[in-house]
């Protein structure tokens, strides 16, 4: 899959994209990223991309005219699946749009800055907006950052052990079970002796229980009704 | 205000923190972030921080040995309002949460890796464990990033212009309205023209309406029932 970042502050996206899974799955050719400075193509002498609003006392807003210039551009390159706005008025971002852009080839992301992007921009150019959750950041680089992230993760060899994925928060409906790691005793805190037992079908039960319970307290909003 | 953040992968923090916003609070005095690599605190020769989890197939555990001797250095040196841990399966974090925490001193903040950290931490040493949404990710780096940067945007004199951020989605439960700049006219594609046309009282009714209808079509869960 190929995404292409468009931002205002590229630097900011140096080092998501250059350590860790986002790294590997570009080294093993699983993923292309490519960021793009918005500035590159303003054809104002100061590489200006902001202008006050109409209308409002606080903030700049992201012209139209160099954001309208590189996605023709990469449009005119490759055929996208979507043009998404990261905004903190779209829709909330969860894990089943993370499985399903997973499958997709092309994307553009387009990282909201200072108030946001001048709304025309969003009426003819953008295909989904999305937000990472309910609270307002500087821009939407990081937020770019984790929508990849949760993305590629799920790209079949880009995790070491395929399996992992499957049983993280969220992918069942429930909250992960606790983990625990040796030592099986540490300063008198031990592990729940079920772990040690070697009874596999205990162990999955209390597992289910385990996750069962923590998200029936925590996040209760994610269990149907049936279940509770 | 003061955040450390523990990690087992820092580097992917270089970026976040070394540019716009975050960086500029920095330099002006207003947020000290130090990053920790919680490698330096094993006693192990290979720097081990990771183990393989009691009775789970998949995945590796953070072991608690080096993070509690990193915690109770940095505790040794001063007092902290609260130990987070990011973590997919912690409490969603919203605005209210960031306008909580951009008023605290201290806070240490724990990036949760690989299948997550061994419980006996977070039930002996953790104040608070956050989710930034209803998604997976790779680490609890750019987590930490997003929750550091909702915060240290929030504090006085780190945004150039103040009353920013108080216009910003959600501060007042409604999604922000749409905003607009030069040229009035772009290739057919007109601002409303209410906003060009310098009634303030009018431009304020109409901008709380396209808030209001905003939210009630993209996020009516943000609205009350009464407001509906």
């Amino acid at each position: 899959m190929r995404i292409d970042i468009l931002t205002v502050v590229p630097e900011l996206l140096e080092s998501p994209f250059n350590h860790s899974i986002m790294k590997r799955a570009q080294d093993k050719g699983l993923a292309e990223i490519h960021v793009h400075n918005i500035r590159d193509w303003s054809t104002d002498k100061h590489r200006k991309v902001d202008d006050y609003a109409f209308s409002t006392t606080a903030g700049m807003v992201m012209t139209i005219e160099p954001i309208e210039r590189l996605i023709n551009h990469l449009k005119s390159e490759r055929e996208y699946d979507d043009v998404i706005y990261m905004t903190p008025d779209g829709k909330p971002f969860v894990q089943q749009d993370a499985n399903t852009l997973s499958l997709q080839g092309n994307l553009i992301i387009l990282c909201g800055h200072y108030k946001g992007v001048d709304q025309r921009v969003r009426d003819h150019f953008i295909t989904k907006e999305i937000t990472i959750g309910d609270y307002v950041l500087t821009g939407g680089e990081l937020a770019a950052a984790i929508v990849c992230d949760a993305i590629i993760r799920l790209i079949p060899g880009v995790l070491s052990d395929e399996t992992s994925a499957l049983t993280d928060s969220f992918q069942d409906g429930l909250l992960s079970p606790p983990v625990y790691t040796r030592p099986a005793e540490y300063k008198g805190w031990k592990v729940p002796e079920i772990l040690l037992s070697g009874n596999e079908k205990k162990v999955e039960e209390w597992k289910l229980e385990q996750a069962y319970e923590r998200t029936k307290k925590i996040r209760p909003d994610l269990l149907d009704e049936e279940d509770m």
